[in-house]
């Protein structure tokens, strides 16, 4: 799911989304409550109408946004209050705040309001912060009415601590969730206790309900988590990334301002169909970074967004063809591979 | 002429362009050959190629930019010698290689090497200045090979002082361009000494060339200045102004930013058939101005482009049906209205 933080997949329209083949959008519950506020957003007709978006979006509950305004925060069993970064302005989000803003933005998907510990943190505090998260779970859900147009997910949380995972996945369980986030991951922790945390999960989780590993990842990580059961990610890495100069291939990572990209008038991927690869150069690209110009920005974005819809539908039927170990095997190290280190 | 300063007009790809109704844009040579520079873009087969534009391009001479340079360039009657804006590294400007450069970016109408005064100046400087850009245009001419391929048009300077105006046209008319530009306007005079001007002018260019009054401007610019003869026009007024969220529209001019438009949920002017008016409300367009998001910038743009496009077009069609003065009549008062005063 491309990131559209506040109503907007930064740089792209909504035609140029659907041409790039995104499905379904992010948007973020923290960032559309302050501006241009919920309230506003519900007398526009919802999120999709506001923005022009007719294909589904998900959001999130706010809960990593405001955990990790650190020092502006204060989280008790109740809620958190918290002060805007914007003007320093008090709020209080509770689990049925949280369930209300969502109801107003009339996403498909939404989630629980859930406490996102920061890595490294004690196994107790852990443990505490899971029994508020699971609470919380259970008073959003009493909180949702519109269970028929707004599929309420909830979170998994418990840090790096398998036993802790499991108690958390399986109290959601039992209340009946239409699918599962796992949060609180690719906060600091490695890749590989990252993956053993979901592979852990993928034997706890229902096979027949979505399972949403938030905030993840490069395309070796969609790659590898896919592996682990997981069916749904978000991250602002391939738009942020691009915005940047830096774009994702089928052949590795390129950064676009490369001295070597100077006179190289081949596109970013010759493999890759995406509207930048058919019709413009890396020299051209490059310039566009060179001089600041907002189309450089924009070009990439749909490149790399193009490439991770492209991954996904390749792992898509690697699946189906029962081929995706050997596809995982062929690919994995090109897609980590950094074309222009010298 | 929508503006493509550095190989891009801000914010929008070729594609969009062409949706919005572009038939022609401009590029600058001043800064396309500081950077990527003339010999990068010859390589990747001239502007056209390297923007990826299949549509005609017009490219200025580079006069105005250097001009505007103070301080760091001095005019001699060889040419102009100025230190770039980006590293203060020395360069030269005559007549010949400004012509060379447009060669190799090799748009379809190019311009003579002019010398821009700004305004107020005495008339003794410009008529002395009216002699070198003759001059120029001399030379330029001469070292224009690619005639058949590139259309060098000669720019009519002369300040706001008829009897210049006049030696300056007659003078390149008797070098026989396939068009003529207007320069040297736009500078800091009145409404009136331009119109003033074009109107005198009007008399004095041919009839069966065209005209291209550099640099305008306005919507009610255009719609004046066409009565006076005037073809062609460009300026960076469309796009800059909506990057900062000021369009244009057939009712007037709006502010997005503006309070009012809150929760406004109608399109900037619902008579205008443009993407953004078709999909975004004035409340969406104002939440992304507010929030700093790129694609407001590029939604504005995309709708004053629009149109500008329809309102030349509406004065073609007006000019054909017999009905320009009315037209005129009818629209100049809305075009010029601030439609968000208090």
């Amino acid at each position: 799911m491309p990131v559209g933080t506040r109503a907007t997949v930064k740089t792209l329209s909504p035609r140029i989304l659907k041409e790039i083949g995104s499905q379904i959008i992010l948007g973020n519950t923290y960032h559309l409550y302050l501006r241009p506020g919920h309230d506003l957003i519900r007398k526009a007709g919802g999120l999709h109408d506001f923005m022009g978006w007719d294909r589904p979006i998900l959001t999130d509950s706010g809960g990593f946004q405001v955990m990790s305004l650190k020092g502006l925060r204060k989280i008790t069993p109740d809620g958190v209050q918290f002060q805007s970064h914007i003007d320093g302005s008090y709020h209080l989000f509770t689990p049925e705040k949280v369930i209300e803003i969502q109801n107003a933005l009339g996403a498909d998907i939404i989630m629980s309001f859930d406490e996102c510990p920061s890595y490294p943190a004690t196994k107790k505090y852990v443990h505490d912060s899971l029994r508020i998260t699971l609470d919380w779970a259970e008073r959003g859900k009493k909180a949702h009415k519109l269970t028929e147009k707004q599929a309420l997910f909830g979170i998994v949380q418990g840090g790096i601590y398998k036993d802790l995972r499991e108690e958390s996945a399986k109290s959601l369980i039992e209340m009946d969730f239409p699918g599962y986030s796992i949060g609180g991951l690719a906060v600091g922790e490695s890749k590989e206790e990252l993956v053993d945390i979901t592979s852990f999960l993928h034997t706890v989780l229902p096979e027949d309900k979505p399972r949403y590993l938030m905030g993840v990842g490069t395309p070796s990580d969609l790659v590898i988590n896919i592996g682990e059961g997981i069916d749904m990610f978000d991250c602002v890495m391939p738009t942020r990334n691009a915005r940047k100069g830096t774009v994702f291939s089928w052949k590795g990572k390129l950064i676009l301002k490369s001295a070597r990209y100077k006179e190289d008038f081949s596109p970013i991927d010759e493999d890759c169909n995406c509207y930048t690869c058919r019709n413009f150069s890396r020299a051209y690209l490059r310039h566009l970074f060179n001089v600041d110009e907002i189309l450089g920005m924009q070009l990439a974005s749909i490149h790399s967004l193009y490439f991770y819809h492209d991954l996904m539908e390749t792992i898509r039927n690697s699946i189906k063809e029962d081929s995706y170990s050997r596809f995982k095997k062929s690919i994995i190290k090109d897609l980590d591979t950094v074309l222009d280190k010298e």
